[in-house]
């Protein structure tokens, strides 16, 4: 294990994270909120300290492989979700370190879950810094250090950091070039939260309002700045955000495509047609369970129900409803969503409707292997053969989430929760989703956890939002044996 | 698709089924229950005919492939379920058919769930064959076919029909004459139960309830004779009958070693160490979560907590307390033992330790080959390399899991019943365990679903308990088009 390089490049995210941080010290400035100033600034000062003294280890070789990259990225991750609590802890904002890591680990993984009870009282510099998380660990913050920064003048680095970063099963296959490939992934990304704000700001929608709801729509987190989420606001604005978080719920490789206007690839992708079919058939299932809820108002029912699938499907979180109150058909279809998630490639969380395709690709494989025993069949997705490290991974990927599940859902047990409450917290936590059921519902919160609950799911986000891998070598005694 | 050697197999079934019926005729006529000895009568004449009549299609060819062994298995099941739960339907003991099916198909899948709110107003001719379902059903109406009677000369249909309806990914390797595999498996089977038996009329249990009982735990099936199940027995039955629930839940194979004196494969026997272990750990973690309900007697807490443990895991379903009433870290650690369940080659049901072992290798393999990218690195379970078609094989074992899960789960809860009674429903018939939580809980029953989910969780118990393929493939268009 390169120690050296590890901390080389943990010190540069950190001087990452100080920078970011000076936009929420000027907007606690510009409001008045001199207690938020104060503390942005402390916490400004700490991380910037800490990182700069990581920057001074040089690494003596360029050892940089695989594993230095699972170490840096899990590493990573930890260390912003514990620096970026530091303003909701020294404000006394969110009153416990914990709380606030969970507050912010939930921020950068864009889970979107709460341990608040009443966000309006909150400053808006916090506000400000709640949702900017969101779109900061929406993209990636090692693939925003690639995109912005040059850490070093190779390239060395940047695969296993992407590789490790981003979700699902098929990165880097845009273009060779990665440090472009990281810019153009923000342009787009920027590209398209700019438009968001802009509809936005064309309902009516207040300027503070629109930047942090497109900050969360755009990571597909879910923290918003009322209380009620998004139920106050316009039908429009409704319905904005529900296409919003849609179109972020897709893999950035289709908006490529649509940029080369390759349309023949674009039809072919499988992933896509697979989401928006499912997406579709969920929203229109559920307008026809809840239309007598709404008095079968068919409008304001599909209206609804679009708006909770999109949320729910890409993981982001926002509500507009207690779907709590819903049949259990409906609910139980929103549980089955959280599981399967958005597509590989974007911001959103869960399984990832690509690997969802790939298991049942093989799945019918092994239906027609059992018929005709002699047959070859090859697996393929959008018309790219699927080699069997691919089926493996999907399944060994199912494996981790199977095993991390199982610890987690035991021990927040001992909390005496509802086992509905217990299951929906760890599947949305580890999915990045934001609410479950029950307890956890979109009209409750997470504050009702032990601490220690709390640390518990804090860390099922992060296993989440690495998918598993980086976070578990992590914990792996066999990594830190390893003597380079 | 070979349907004359279909049909001629399937004719063969239902006349054993039609034979096994007289004992419960026999019962009712001496019991004086002349309408349940009718109801029988009837039921023993309809299933011998329609045999019969299957039976004078002679095979014009002999080609039994693999797709014939899925399809003769899928129908075989079927087709018992339905003309077993006539006796029940005739008689008015269960005014409903579908309720009866669903009945029969818990018996024979060893699922033990039951619509049934009062079990003690049966006749003793209908609980003898309510609990004889479960003993045949255990060890395999087809293997006992081929144990007992000899359909052809050749031994050409056995091999697929064993693999067919054995439980569990490692079928086959005990010795190659099926036929003697089939019956020395009979035979452990029958030493087993009569054993149990003798136990338990040394405990005092009346010779009826004892019969019952041992037919119960020995398919892991968990239908009983009293209303509350084992709770009303002494302390002594008790504990015989969490030992043999035990004992039914190891692989056979174990058996065998233990005949063959081969303790040297038997020591090295990852499932049966992963097996005990996970029961042992679950016992006493139980233990200590429930040691207040139950005032702190530790003895008491014990006795129960491995009761509950080795009816779950072994997917027995037996219950002697409300295991619903008590804390919610005992109830998560139940469910999760329902997934589990128990061992390959036993008479229980759910995933099977052996696959969770076997997808928790390949992790571990994953996670090394990340950290050292050129190791050769091979998974071995006992000692023997499990290759990568064993992987495949559990992955898309779990894929097809999924895949029943999700339909049956969204189709069931249109009945509106809360999502802890549907999940756990649907995990509870699919793994053949019996009760669930909640409204199905150990206290609960089936019966307040609606007959359309009575059928779902009816199919859902033999898609279970056939592991999936045979009745996947039934279901499969593919298959009805080929011609042979």
């Amino acid at each position: 294990m390169n120690r050296r390089v590890i901390a080389f490049l943990l010190g540069h995210i950190l001087l990452l994270e100080a920078a970011v941080m000076v936009p929420a010290l000027i907007i606690s400035l510009c409001m008045r909120e001199f207690d938020s100033a104060w503390s942005f600034a402390v916490a400004i000062a700490i991380t910037a300290a800490v990182g700069t003294g990581l920057t001074f280890i040089r690494p003596v070789n360029k050892a940089f492989y695989a594993a230095e990259g699972f170490v840096v990225t899990a590493l990573s991750w930890i260390s912003i979700s514990f620096f970026g609590a530091l303003p909701f802890w020294f404000s006394g904002c969110i009153p416990s370190l914990i709380d606030s890591f969970f507050e912010t680990a939930s921020g950068f993984t864009t889970t979107g879950a709460s341990i608040l009870t009443d966000v309006e009282v909150l400053p808006y510099g916090m506000l400000y810094w709640r949702s900017f998380t969101h779109w900061l660990g929406g993209m990636g913050v090692l693939v925003f250090l690639l995109a912005v920064v040059s850490v070093s003048k190779g390239e060395g680095y940047s695969l296993h950091l992407l590789r490790a970063e981003s979700p699902g099963p098929d990165v880097g296959k845009m273009t060779p070039r990665l440090k472009q490939s990281a810019k153009l992934l923000y342009i787009i990304y920027i590209v398209l939260t700019v438009i968001e704000i802009i509809l936005l700001l064309a309902g009516g929608m207040p300027v503070f309002d629109s930047f942090c709801t497109a900050f969360g729509t755009a990571g597909t987190g879910g923290f918003g700045v009322k209380n009620d989420s998004i139920a106050g606001y316009s039908q429009y604005i409704q319905i904005v955000v529900t296409v919003f978080m849609a179109l972020f719920g897709i893999n950035f490789n289709i908006y490529f495509l649509v940029l080369l206007r390759s349309w023949k690839n674009l039809f072919r992708d499988e992933e896509l047609w697979g989401y928006l079919g499912i997406m579709l058939g969920s929203i229109l299932l559920i307008t026809w369970n809840v239309a007598p809820v709404f008095q079968y108002n068919w409008g304001e029912a599909f209206q609804q129900s679009a708006f909770q699938v999109s949320s729910v499907m890409t993981t982001t979180g926002f509500s507009t409803i207690d779907y709590n109150t819903w049949p259990q058909f409906s609910r139980s279809l929103l549980a089955m969503l959280m599981v399967v998630g958005a597509s590989a490639g974007s911001t959103g969380g869960g399984v990832k409707v690509a690997r969802i395709i790939i298991v049942f690709k093989l799945l019918r494989k092994e239906l027609i292997r059992m018929l005709h025993p002699r047959a070859v069949h090859t697996v393929r997705i959008s018309g790219k053969t699927v080699d069997n490290k691919v089926g493996k991974g999907v399944s060994v990927f199912m494996a981790a989430y199977f095993a991390v599940f199982t610890v987690s859902f035991l021990l927040i047990s001992l909390d005496n929760m509802s086992l509905e409450t217990n299951v929906t917290a760890v599947v949305s936590c580890l999915s990045n989703i934001g609410p479950g059921l029950d307890v956890v519902g979109p009209a409750g919160n997470f504050s009702q956890f032990s601490p220690i609950s709390k640390l518990i799911l804090s860390m099922d986000m992060l296993f989440g939002r690495l998918e598993f891998f980086p976070m578990i070598l992590l914990f792996s005694p066999r990594l830190w044996s390893r003597r380079v």
